[in-house]
Protein backbone atom coordinates (compact mmCIF):
# COMPACT_ATOMS: atom_id res chain seq x y z
CA UNK A 1 0.00 0.00 0.00
CA UNK A 2 1.16 3.78 -1.02
CA UNK A 3 1.61 5.49 2.37
CA UNK A 4 2.85 8.70 0.54
CA UNK A 5 1.67 11.40 2.93
CA UNK A 6 4.25 9.66 5.08
CA UNK A 7 7.84 10.97 2.89
CA UNK A 8 8.03 14.69 3.33
CA UNK A 9 7.45 16.06 -0.23
CA UNK A 10 9.33 18.77 -1.31
CA UNK A 11 7.25 20.11 -4.36
CA UNK A 12 3.45 21.01 -4.09
CA UNK A 13 0.61 18.91 -5.57
CA UNK A 14 -1.89 21.53 -7.34
CA UNK A 15 -5.07 20.24 -8.94
CA UNK A 16 -7.73 22.57 -10.91
CA UNK A 17 -11.35 20.68 -10.56
CA UNK A 18 -14.49 20.70 -12.06
CA UNK A 19 -17.40 19.47 -14.98
CA UNK A 20 -17.11 19.79 -18.82
CA UNK A 21 -16.64 23.45 -20.18
CA UNK A 22 -15.63 25.47 -17.35
CA UNK A 23 -12.43 26.35 -18.96
CA UNK A 24 -10.07 23.71 -17.27
CA UNK A 25 -7.03 23.55 -20.28
CA UNK A 26 -7.33 27.32 -20.40
CA UNK A 27 -6.76 27.82 -16.75
CA UNK A 28 -4.36 24.58 -16.24
CA UNK A 29 -1.63 26.22 -18.96
CA UNK A 30 -2.42 29.61 -17.16
CA UNK A 31 -1.64 28.20 -13.63
CA UNK A 32 1.61 26.35 -14.95
CA UNK A 33 2.72 29.47 -16.44
CA UNK A 34 2.22 31.46 -13.07
CA UNK A 35 3.81 28.76 -11.40
CA UNK A 36 7.15 28.95 -13.70
CA UNK A 37 7.05 32.49 -13.38
CA UNK A 38 7.30 32.41 -9.68
CA UNK A 39 10.90 30.15 -10.47
CA UNK A 40 9.37 26.53 -10.00
CA UNK A 41 9.57 23.93 -11.83
CA UNK A 42 5.93 22.49 -13.23
CA UNK A 43 5.13 19.00 -14.14
CA UNK A 44 1.54 19.62 -15.79
CA UNK A 45 -0.05 16.06 -15.97
CA UNK A 46 -3.97 14.75 -16.19
CA UNK A 47 -6.03 12.10 -14.74
CA UNK A 48 -7.08 9.65 -15.47
CA UNK A 49 -3.97 9.73 -17.63
CA UNK A 50 -0.26 11.08 -17.05
CA UNK A 51 1.06 7.26 -17.84
CA UNK A 52 1.45 4.88 -20.50
CA UNK A 53 -1.23 2.68 -18.48
CA UNK A 54 -3.35 5.70 -17.24
CA UNK A 55 -3.83 6.52 -20.66
CA UNK A 56 -5.01 3.54 -21.71
CA UNK A 57 -7.45 3.81 -18.98
CA UNK A 58 -8.43 6.95 -19.97
CA UNK A 59 -9.06 5.87 -23.72
CA UNK A 60 -10.66 2.99 -22.12
CA UNK A 61 -13.14 5.09 -20.05
CA UNK A 62 -13.86 7.51 -22.78
CA UNK A 63 -14.92 5.52 -25.50
CA UNK A 64 -15.90 2.28 -23.99
CA UNK A 65 -17.18 -0.97 -26.30
CA UNK A 66 -19.85 -1.33 -23.95
CA UNK A 67 -21.29 -0.32 -20.85
CA UNK A 68 -19.07 0.46 -17.79
CA UNK A 69 -20.71 -0.16 -14.66
CA UNK A 70 -19.80 2.75 -12.15
CA UNK A 71 -18.20 -0.15 -9.60
CA UNK A 72 -15.45 -1.12 -12.63
CA UNK A 73 -15.32 2.83 -13.26
CA UNK A 74 -14.07 3.54 -9.74
CA UNK A 75 -11.72 1.12 -9.60
CA UNK A 76 -10.65 2.22 -13.28
CA UNK A 77 -9.85 5.79 -12.10
CA UNK A 78 -8.27 4.27 -9.10
CA UNK A 79 -5.83 2.06 -10.97
CA UNK A 80 -4.52 5.12 -13.26
CA UNK A 81 -4.34 7.07 -10.32
CA UNK A 82 -1.99 4.41 -8.22
CA UNK A 83 0.25 4.43 -11.47
CA UNK A 84 0.29 8.33 -12.22
CA UNK A 85 1.30 8.83 -8.40
CA UNK A 86 3.87 6.00 -7.92
CA UNK A 87 5.43 7.37 -11.03
CA UNK A 88 4.62 10.60 -11.94
CA UNK A 89 3.13 12.54 -9.09
CA UNK A 90 5.15 11.07 -6.31
CA UNK A 91 8.99 10.96 -8.24
CA UNK A 92 8.08 15.07 -9.05
CA UNK A 93 6.73 16.25 -5.42
CA UNK A 94 10.44 14.34 -3.98
CA UNK A 95 12.50 16.06 -6.26
CA UNK A 96 10.75 19.60 -5.30
CA UNK A 97 9.06 20.27 -8.42
CA UNK A 98 5.59 21.25 -8.59
CA UNK A 99 2.63 19.25 -10.25
CA UNK A 100 -0.33 20.66 -11.63
CA UNK A 101 -2.90 18.20 -12.36
CA UNK A 102 -6.05 18.00 -14.46
CA UNK A 103 -8.58 16.60 -11.60
CA UNK A 104 -7.73 14.09 -8.53
CA UNK A 105 -9.24 12.38 -6.21
CA UNK A 106 -12.28 15.26 -5.58
CA UNK A 107 -12.84 14.07 -9.30
CA UNK A 108 -13.38 10.66 -7.76
CA UNK A 109 -16.14 11.78 -5.38
CA UNK A 110 -18.06 14.21 -7.53
CA UNK A 111 -18.22 11.86 -10.50
CA UNK A 112 -18.01 8.40 -9.33
CA UNK A 113 -19.63 9.55 -5.64
CA UNK A 114 -22.19 12.37 -6.83
CA UNK A 115 -22.63 11.63 -10.54
CA UNK A 116 -22.87 7.61 -10.57
CA UNK A 117 -23.86 7.42 -6.67
CA UNK A 118 -21.71 5.44 -5.32
CA UNK A 119 -21.44 5.59 -1.30
CA UNK A 120 -18.80 7.92 -0.08
CA UNK A 121 -17.12 5.20 2.42
CA UNK A 122 -16.58 2.81 -0.57
CA UNK A 123 -14.33 6.22 -2.32
CA UNK A 124 -12.72 6.98 0.93
CA UNK A 125 -11.51 3.87 1.25
CA UNK A 126 -9.93 3.43 -2.28
CA UNK A 127 -8.81 6.39 -1.62
CA UNK A 128 -6.69 5.03 1.80
CA UNK A 129 -5.40 2.40 -0.24
CA UNK A 130 -4.52 4.20 -3.07
CA UNK A 131 -2.95 7.66 -2.25
CA UNK A 132 -2.71 6.98 1.92
CA UNK A 133 -4.90 9.90 1.92
CA UNK A 134 -2.62 12.70 -0.04
CA UNK A 135 -4.76 15.65 -0.34
CA UNK A 136 -3.51 18.35 -2.82
CA UNK A 137 -1.98 21.34 -0.93
CA UNK A 138 -4.52 23.67 -3.58
CA UNK A 139 -7.24 22.58 -5.41
CA UNK A 140 -8.90 25.20 -7.83
CA UNK A 141 -12.53 24.06 -8.04
CA UNK A 142 -14.09 25.98 -11.75
CA UNK A 143 -17.48 26.61 -11.42
CA UNK A 144 -19.96 27.87 -13.60
CA UNK A 145 -23.64 27.42 -13.91
CA UNK A 146 -24.78 24.04 -15.82
CA UNK A 147 -26.19 26.33 -18.53
CA UNK A 148 -23.03 28.03 -19.24
CA UNK A 149 -21.06 24.67 -19.25
CA UNK A 150 -23.63 23.47 -21.52
CA UNK A 151 -23.46 26.21 -23.64
CA UNK A 152 -19.89 26.07 -23.84
CA UNK A 153 -19.89 22.13 -24.31
CA UNK A 154 -22.29 22.53 -27.61
CA UNK A 155 -19.57 23.76 -29.76
CA UNK A 156 -17.53 21.17 -29.82
CA UNK A 157 -17.58 17.83 -31.59
CA UNK A 158 -17.01 14.42 -30.65
CA UNK A 159 -18.35 13.94 -27.63
CA UNK A 160 -16.85 11.57 -24.79
CA UNK A 161 -18.93 8.86 -22.66
CA UNK A 162 -18.65 11.35 -20.03
CA UNK A 163 -19.43 14.71 -21.87
CA UNK A 164 -23.04 12.57 -23.33
CA UNK A 165 -24.10 12.38 -20.16
CA UNK A 166 -27.43 14.05 -19.35
CA UNK A 167 -27.42 17.95 -17.43
CA UNK A 168 -29.04 15.71 -14.12
CA UNK A 169 -25.77 14.12 -13.96
CA UNK A 170 -23.74 17.15 -14.18
CA UNK A 171 -25.96 18.71 -11.81
CA UNK A 172 -25.18 15.62 -9.40
CA UNK A 173 -21.25 16.32 -10.12
CA UNK A 174 -21.45 19.80 -9.61
CA UNK A 175 -23.38 19.78 -6.22
CA UNK A 176 -20.77 17.23 -5.26
CA UNK A 177 -18.04 19.43 -6.01
CA UNK A 178 -19.37 22.51 -4.56
CA UNK A 179 -20.39 19.84 -0.90
CA UNK A 180 -16.47 19.04 -0.77
CA UNK A 181 -15.34 22.81 -1.44
CA UNK A 182 -17.40 23.58 1.53
CA UNK A 183 -16.00 21.32 3.98
CA UNK A 184 -12.38 22.13 3.01
CA UNK A 185 -12.50 26.11 2.58
CA UNK A 186 -8.89 26.53 2.62
CA UNK A 187 -8.06 23.58 0.14
CA UNK A 188 -10.67 23.84 -2.46
CA UNK A 189 -10.91 27.71 -3.79
CA UNK A 190 -14.15 27.96 -5.71
CA UNK A 191 -13.76 30.13 -8.91
CA UNK A 192 -16.38 31.50 -10.37
CA UNK A 193 -15.58 30.94 -13.98
CA UNK A 194 -18.72 32.14 -15.99
CA UNK A 195 -17.04 35.48 -15.28
CA UNK A 196 -15.16 36.84 -18.18
CA UNK A 197 -11.57 35.12 -18.35
CA UNK A 198 -9.36 38.44 -17.31
CA UNK A 199 -11.21 38.13 -13.77
CA UNK A 200 -11.06 34.59 -13.48
CA UNK A 201 -7.46 34.95 -13.91
CA UNK A 202 -7.01 37.63 -11.56
CA UNK A 203 -8.72 35.09 -9.09
CA UNK A 204 -6.42 32.61 -9.66
CA UNK A 205 -3.77 34.53 -9.23
CA UNK A 206 -4.55 35.83 -5.84
CA UNK A 207 -5.70 32.00 -4.92
CA UNK A 208 -1.83 30.83 -5.56
CA UNK A 209 -0.03 33.48 -4.14
CA UNK A 210 -1.70 32.25 -0.66
CA UNK A 211 0.77 28.92 -1.39
CA UNK A 212 3.59 30.72 -3.06
CA UNK A 213 4.40 32.76 -0.45
CA UNK A 214 4.02 29.59 2.08
CA UNK B 1 -21.36 -1.47 -3.81
CA UNK B 2 -22.31 -5.24 -4.85
CA UNK B 3 -24.17 -6.93 -2.46
CA UNK B 4 -24.63 -10.27 -4.17
CA UNK B 5 -24.74 -12.47 -1.01
CA UNK B 6 -28.31 -11.27 -0.16
CA UNK B 7 -29.89 -12.37 -3.35
CA UNK B 8 -30.85 -16.39 -3.46
CA UNK B 9 -29.17 -17.90 -6.38
CA UNK B 10 -29.87 -20.98 -7.99
CA UNK B 11 -27.33 -21.55 -10.32
CA UNK B 12 -23.75 -22.99 -8.97
CA UNK B 13 -20.05 -21.21 -8.98
CA UNK B 14 -17.06 -22.96 -10.17
CA UNK B 15 -13.64 -21.60 -10.23
CA UNK B 16 -10.74 -23.50 -11.91
CA UNK B 17 -7.51 -22.00 -10.56
CA UNK B 18 -3.81 -22.45 -10.90
CA UNK B 19 -0.38 -21.31 -11.87
CA UNK B 20 -0.04 -21.30 -15.77
CA UNK B 21 1.12 -24.58 -17.72
CA UNK B 22 -1.32 -27.12 -15.36
CA UNK B 23 -3.90 -28.17 -17.99
CA UNK B 24 -6.31 -25.10 -16.93
CA UNK B 25 -7.66 -25.19 -20.36
CA UNK B 26 -8.80 -28.68 -20.91
CA UNK B 27 -9.72 -29.41 -17.38
CA UNK B 28 -12.12 -26.38 -17.91
CA UNK B 29 -13.74 -28.04 -20.72
CA UNK B 30 -13.99 -31.22 -19.24
CA UNK B 31 -15.80 -29.31 -16.21
CA UNK B 32 -18.04 -27.66 -18.12
CA UNK B 33 -18.87 -30.84 -20.29
CA UNK B 34 -19.65 -33.08 -17.13
CA UNK B 35 -22.01 -30.52 -15.85
CA UNK B 36 -23.86 -30.27 -18.95
CA UNK B 37 -23.67 -34.16 -19.09
CA UNK B 38 -25.53 -33.88 -15.57
CA UNK B 39 -28.20 -31.80 -17.20
CA UNK B 40 -27.39 -27.98 -16.33
CA UNK B 41 -26.96 -25.29 -18.53
CA UNK B 42 -23.13 -24.17 -18.68
CA UNK B 43 -21.59 -20.86 -18.95
CA UNK B 44 -17.83 -21.42 -19.42
CA UNK B 45 -15.89 -17.80 -18.47
CA UNK B 46 -12.47 -16.26 -17.73
CA UNK B 47 -11.04 -13.62 -15.46
CA UNK B 48 -9.68 -11.12 -16.27
CA UNK B 49 -12.32 -10.87 -19.37
CA UNK B 50 -15.74 -11.96 -19.60
CA UNK B 51 -17.45 -8.65 -20.60
CA UNK B 52 -15.85 -6.49 -23.73
CA UNK B 53 -14.29 -4.25 -20.71
CA UNK B 54 -13.09 -7.28 -19.16
CA UNK B 55 -11.30 -8.55 -21.88
CA UNK B 56 -9.75 -5.05 -22.76
CA UNK B 57 -8.36 -5.00 -19.73
CA UNK B 58 -7.18 -8.35 -19.99
CA UNK B 59 -5.56 -7.18 -22.77
CA UNK B 60 -3.75 -4.28 -21.08
CA UNK B 61 -2.44 -6.29 -18.34
CA UNK B 62 -0.67 -9.09 -20.28
CA UNK B 63 0.25 -7.15 -23.30
CA UNK B 64 1.26 -3.44 -21.55
CA UNK B 65 3.21 -0.62 -23.06
CA UNK B 66 5.23 -0.07 -19.71
CA UNK B 67 5.58 -1.59 -16.27
CA UNK B 68 2.07 -1.93 -14.21
CA UNK B 69 2.41 -1.18 -10.36
CA UNK B 70 1.44 -3.99 -7.92
CA UNK B 71 -1.68 -1.18 -6.59
CA UNK B 72 -2.81 -0.83 -10.62
CA UNK B 73 -2.84 -4.23 -11.52
CA UNK B 74 -4.91 -5.10 -8.33
CA UNK B 75 -7.27 -2.25 -9.78
CA UNK B 76 -7.63 -3.63 -12.93
CA UNK B 77 -8.51 -6.96 -11.28
CA UNK B 78 -10.85 -6.14 -9.59
CA UNK B 79 -12.85 -3.54 -12.15
CA UNK B 80 -12.84 -6.49 -14.72
CA UNK B 81 -14.43 -8.41 -11.87
CA UNK B 82 -17.07 -5.96 -11.19
CA UNK B 83 -18.36 -6.27 -14.99
CA UNK B 84 -17.47 -10.06 -14.43
CA UNK B 85 -20.04 -9.88 -12.03
CA UNK B 86 -22.43 -7.42 -12.46
CA UNK B 87 -23.05 -8.23 -16.37
CA UNK B 88 -22.68 -11.82 -16.87
CA UNK B 89 -21.49 -14.42 -13.63
CA UNK B 90 -24.87 -12.82 -11.03
CA UNK B 91 -27.38 -12.95 -14.21
CA UNK B 92 -26.25 -16.40 -14.80
CA UNK B 93 -26.13 -17.52 -11.21
CA UNK B 94 -30.04 -15.96 -10.69
CA UNK B 95 -31.32 -17.64 -14.27
CA UNK B 96 -30.11 -21.24 -12.26
CA UNK B 97 -27.10 -21.58 -15.17
CA UNK B 98 -23.96 -22.85 -13.65
CA UNK B 99 -21.12 -20.52 -14.30
CA UNK B 100 -17.41 -22.48 -14.88
CA UNK B 101 -14.94 -19.89 -14.33
CA UNK B 102 -11.32 -19.92 -15.65
CA UNK B 103 -10.04 -18.05 -12.45
CA UNK B 104 -11.50 -15.54 -9.76
CA UNK B 105 -10.68 -13.84 -6.19
CA UNK B 106 -8.19 -16.53 -5.43
CA UNK B 107 -5.97 -15.17 -8.33
CA UNK B 108 -5.95 -12.07 -6.92
CA UNK B 109 -4.60 -13.26 -3.58
CA UNK B 110 -2.26 -15.50 -5.24
CA UNK B 111 -0.97 -13.57 -8.04
CA UNK B 112 -1.21 -9.88 -6.48
CA UNK B 113 -0.99 -10.67 -2.98
CA UNK B 114 1.54 -13.76 -3.34
CA UNK B 115 3.09 -12.92 -6.26
CA UNK B 116 3.66 -9.23 -5.89
CA UNK B 117 3.37 -9.23 -2.01
CA UNK B 118 0.31 -6.66 -2.00
CA UNK B 119 -0.93 -6.68 1.88
CA UNK B 120 -3.92 -9.73 2.61
CA UNK B 121 -6.36 -7.14 4.02
CA UNK B 122 -6.09 -4.79 0.37
CA UNK B 123 -7.08 -7.70 -1.20
CA UNK B 124 -9.99 -8.65 0.98
CA UNK B 125 -11.01 -5.28 1.36
CA UNK B 126 -11.75 -4.90 -2.40
CA UNK B 127 -13.06 -8.14 -2.43
CA UNK B 128 -15.87 -7.07 -0.36
CA UNK B 129 -16.41 -3.90 -2.19
CA UNK B 130 -16.74 -5.25 -5.40
CA UNK B 131 -18.29 -9.12 -4.35
CA UNK B 132 -19.77 -8.48 -1.06
CA UNK B 133 -17.46 -11.30 -0.26
CA UNK B 134 -19.00 -14.25 -2.50
CA UNK B 135 -17.10 -17.09 -2.79
CA UNK B 136 -17.26 -20.03 -5.19
CA UNK B 137 -19.37 -23.04 -4.45
CA UNK B 138 -16.45 -25.26 -5.59
CA UNK B 139 -12.83 -24.23 -6.60
CA UNK B 140 -10.32 -27.00 -8.27
CA UNK B 141 -6.94 -25.54 -7.27
CA UNK B 142 -5.36 -27.41 -10.54
CA UNK B 143 -1.77 -27.92 -9.01
CA UNK B 144 1.93 -29.13 -10.49
CA UNK B 145 5.39 -28.57 -9.28
CA UNK B 146 6.75 -25.89 -10.51
CA UNK B 147 9.34 -27.61 -12.49
CA UNK B 148 6.54 -29.33 -14.82
CA UNK B 149 4.53 -26.06 -15.25
CA UNK B 150 8.07 -24.62 -16.57
CA UNK B 151 8.47 -27.62 -18.79
CA UNK B 152 4.92 -27.35 -20.43
CA UNK B 153 5.30 -23.76 -20.62
CA UNK B 154 8.05 -24.54 -22.81
CA UNK B 155 6.85 -25.70 -25.48
CA UNK B 156 4.90 -21.98 -26.13
CA UNK B 157 5.15 -19.47 -28.36
CA UNK B 158 4.82 -15.89 -27.58
CA UNK B 159 4.47 -15.42 -23.67
CA UNK B 160 2.27 -12.70 -22.06
CA UNK B 161 3.68 -10.19 -19.15
CA UNK B 162 2.54 -13.35 -16.54
CA UNK B 163 3.99 -15.95 -18.24
CA UNK B 164 7.49 -14.23 -18.67
CA UNK B 165 7.94 -13.60 -15.00
CA UNK B 166 10.53 -16.15 -13.18
CA UNK B 167 10.28 -18.87 -11.26
CA UNK B 168 10.32 -17.49 -7.64
CA UNK B 169 7.26 -15.56 -8.51
CA UNK B 170 5.46 -18.59 -9.18
CA UNK B 171 6.50 -20.17 -6.48
CA UNK B 172 5.00 -17.46 -4.08
CA UNK B 173 1.93 -17.48 -6.25
CA UNK B 174 1.45 -21.54 -6.03
CA UNK B 175 2.37 -21.32 -2.09
CA UNK B 176 -0.33 -19.04 -1.66
CA UNK B 177 -2.75 -20.58 -3.70
CA UNK B 178 -1.94 -23.84 -1.45
CA UNK B 179 -2.36 -21.58 1.81
CA UNK B 180 -5.90 -20.41 0.61
CA UNK B 181 -6.49 -24.47 0.11
CA UNK B 182 -5.47 -24.96 3.47
CA UNK B 183 -7.84 -22.38 4.75
CA UNK B 184 -10.78 -23.71 3.26
CA UNK B 185 -10.25 -27.25 1.82
CA UNK B 186 -14.01 -27.66 1.95
CA UNK B 187 -14.24 -24.99 -0.82
CA UNK B 188 -11.00 -25.53 -2.59
CA UNK B 189 -9.69 -28.82 -3.72
CA UNK B 190 -6.49 -29.39 -4.72
CA UNK B 191 -5.99 -31.92 -8.00
CA UNK B 192 -2.53 -33.16 -8.32
CA UNK B 193 -2.44 -32.18 -12.20
CA UNK B 194 0.98 -34.05 -12.87
CA UNK B 195 -0.35 -37.15 -13.12
CA UNK B 196 -2.02 -38.65 -16.39
CA UNK B 197 -4.95 -36.58 -17.54
CA UNK B 198 -7.34 -39.32 -17.14
CA UNK B 199 -6.47 -39.93 -13.55
CA UNK B 200 -6.09 -36.24 -13.27
CA UNK B 201 -10.25 -36.43 -14.67
CA UNK B 202 -11.25 -38.85 -12.73
CA UNK B 203 -10.36 -36.53 -9.58
CA UNK B 204 -12.12 -33.49 -11.04
CA UNK B 205 -14.98 -35.93 -11.80
CA UNK B 206 -15.46 -36.94 -7.66
CA UNK B 207 -14.71 -33.46 -6.58
CA UNK B 208 -17.70 -32.29 -9.02
CA UNK B 209 -20.04 -34.99 -7.67
CA UNK B 210 -20.17 -33.72 -4.48
CA UNK B 211 -21.43 -30.49 -5.45
CA UNK B 212 -23.77 -32.20 -8.01
CA UNK B 213 -25.51 -33.90 -5.34
CA UNK B 214 -26.10 -31.40 -3.03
Amino acid sequence: MNKPVAAPLAGRLITVEGIEGVGKSTNLAFVAAELQRAGHEVVLTREPGGTPLGERIRELLLHPEGEIVPMAELLLMFAARAAHLEQVILPALRSGRWVVCDRFTDASHAYQGGGRGIPVPAIQMLDQLVTGGLRPDLSLLLDVPLEVSAERQAGRGDRDRFEREASPFFSRVRARYLELAQAEPERIRVIDAARPLPEVQATIRLALQDILVQ
